[in-house]
């Protein structure tokens, strides 16, 4: 679904969007899916995840702070959503810097069928199985295209990797996003914004790559708008906020103003 | 207590308010409590929390993000205030969105002795046994005046229901609250941050409807404020903690701003 | 090492610096550390902290939200940070406030060897032993001169104890820091945020006492420029965030901006 249609959609429907997330970045994915048209909501007791998912429309599993006990609610909301066939969304956060963070995708991604997988280069080269270089949870390097084709193939989803440009590809297919500003590189939980988007994005319109990629690129848009009048990371955020809400309230106004194009795959 | 009165005596006592709530809006509500002129300390360990009710002016409950540990330290401190005449105020986030958000709340409420509950209309309305549309965190639909007074009733004690107009009773009188704005739907956790404030409030003048329409009237009218400058949601959440420390720093410029008319029972 | 040089180490090698941090104030202290030039990450699992720690350049752990979990991963954290030779900085967030506060900064300090701690007076206060008083986690009187210079001898390590002037001393000599701006006491967090600094500077220089004061005279430098532009403490948080981006991205506008002189130890 092109983005235009699915913000209206989003903002028609007004979909619950279930968010499994870090406690570092929950208030910013918390107002990005409300300002994206969504409610979020963030429960994630064992008693309650499985009832609260089946309300939702899109499940969004951020493995940012993860623990056990949270391994067992995530992957329970996983399989309810599978069960509903409500969209599941996965970012696998700082996959590569630490054998528990290389082990515990595997773990989800083998007990619950993700729709989308979104991460950066480092993080999506290590579901891959690629060499990547990921320091706590930033990513230093890594061919974001390559590991976007490499992972989707493996996992056999739509998987995005994020980074100066954007890679979305279902391992037939690559679309490239050239929306988005330096800025966001500097705000802490920019890459669980834009997977929260991408949760919302897929309430309304599933995980193929070209509603990934719209998620991408409105995201990427906000960021540009935004940064025309911050003056530094910190009022760059609010203004990011901003952006969404005016954007996602008059998809209109997003004109031509979404950079995506298909990529060879070679 | 009048609510300037209010202000000044927080102002000048600066009571420790103590809040066990979620991690979503957890930083909001520590910074509106600051704003507010209070002291805020969100302690959850079993290990602490008794003691560190006893030094409170007031104990804030919050159950955005409930798992059964919080549950007994909500319980345990809740006790312990009442032990000590410590007021208790509740926010029952979600209930009616889950089975075991609805069941919280009535085993919290049969521990613990509230001198205030406030949340969405939806929510009192579950509280109240009456029907209610909860999706999620977020209130569709329901009758908050009515919802308040049931609640207040079968309760007995006050109850705040808090939309576009807020409706604040303890079964015998009905006072509605006219100040707020549009944006502070908009952003996550203005609920919660309307309940810190009567933690505040109920720190300076305890729990009744006169003293929690206050800080209703008091917050809505600060965001009335912020709203005069934001540019969207994003600049909003600023800009309202501005409103609240300059309203509260000088209560007199609240002049005529406040806006709470009793309204009848029927 | 000076602060200017610090600021340029940092910048150059983007240490990864590790908090174990509360969840209040852990959004602000993750941006704090990015703004600051450094990469944060806040991984608590028991299965991880020993590996992510040893990716890290420092370890920073506040214990503004205690509870048993978190004290052991801290531990363990810690500990294998010293085996490793990492710098290791801790916030006694509300030390005094609550027994199980006082006693487990001893637990911590007894498993842990720490390059510096950071807090403010009444914490640092009841470290060293001294009468202090303590309402939840903020501190209300106390000579914060005086509580660095004997904790620092007590503990053998650097103190700082924050406050309108902030003193930093090992026990021999003792530095005064006077940047910094009442703003800052009225944001939640404040004092979290600068031990965060302090982390991204120890990762560079270690835990010298000039190291120290150097990061809280940047710190304060930055508060000074964000209250320039600030109309109350909700708009100057992310103000504060672009200050501190702007002094770190470009060392030299410090100029002579910071203010940090030796005090005698009487």
């Amino acid at each position: 679904m092109r983005a235009v249609e699915t913000l209206r959609k989003i903002g028609a429907e007004k979909p619950l969007v279930h968010h499994l997330t870090n406690y570092v970045t929950v208030n910013l994915v918390a107002n990005v899916t409300l300002c994206t048209g969504a409610l979020p909501v963030m429960a994630h007791a064992i008693e309650e995840v499985e009832e609260m998912v089946a309300a939702a429309g899109a499940l969004v599993i951020n493995m940012g702070t993860l623990d056990p006990p949270w391994i067992e609610a995530m992957i329970r909301a996983g399989k309810e959503a599978n069960r509903r066939g409500i969209p599941v969304v996965f970012d696998p956060v700082g996959a590569g810097a630490t054998n528990f963070r290389t082990r515990m995708p595997e773990k989800i991604l083998s007990e619950v069928e993700v729709s989308a997988v979104c991460g950066n280069a480092g993080e999506i080269a290590t579901l891959a199985g690629l060499e990547a270089e990921v320091r706590g949870v930033e990513s230093l390097a890594g061919d974001a295209r390559s590991a976007a084709l490499k992972a989707a193939r493996a996992l056999g989803t739509t998987v995005a990797a994020t980074g100066p440009t954007d890679y979305v590809s279902d391992g037939e297919t690559i679309l490239a996003v050239e929306n988005g500003h330096p800025l966001l590189g500097r705000v802490v939980g920019s890459g669980c914004a834009s997977t929260a988007v991408i949760g919302c994005f897929a309430a309304a319109g599933g995980g193929s790559p070209e509603t990934v990629a719209g998620a991408l690129a409105f995201f990427g848009r906000a960021g540009e708008v935004a940064a025309e009048k911050a003056s530094g990371p910190g009022t760059f955020e609010p203004l990011l906020l901003d952006a969404i809400a005016a954007l996602s309230d008059e998809p209109a106004s997003l004109g031509s103003g979404l950079r995506i194009r298909e990529v060879s795959l070679d």
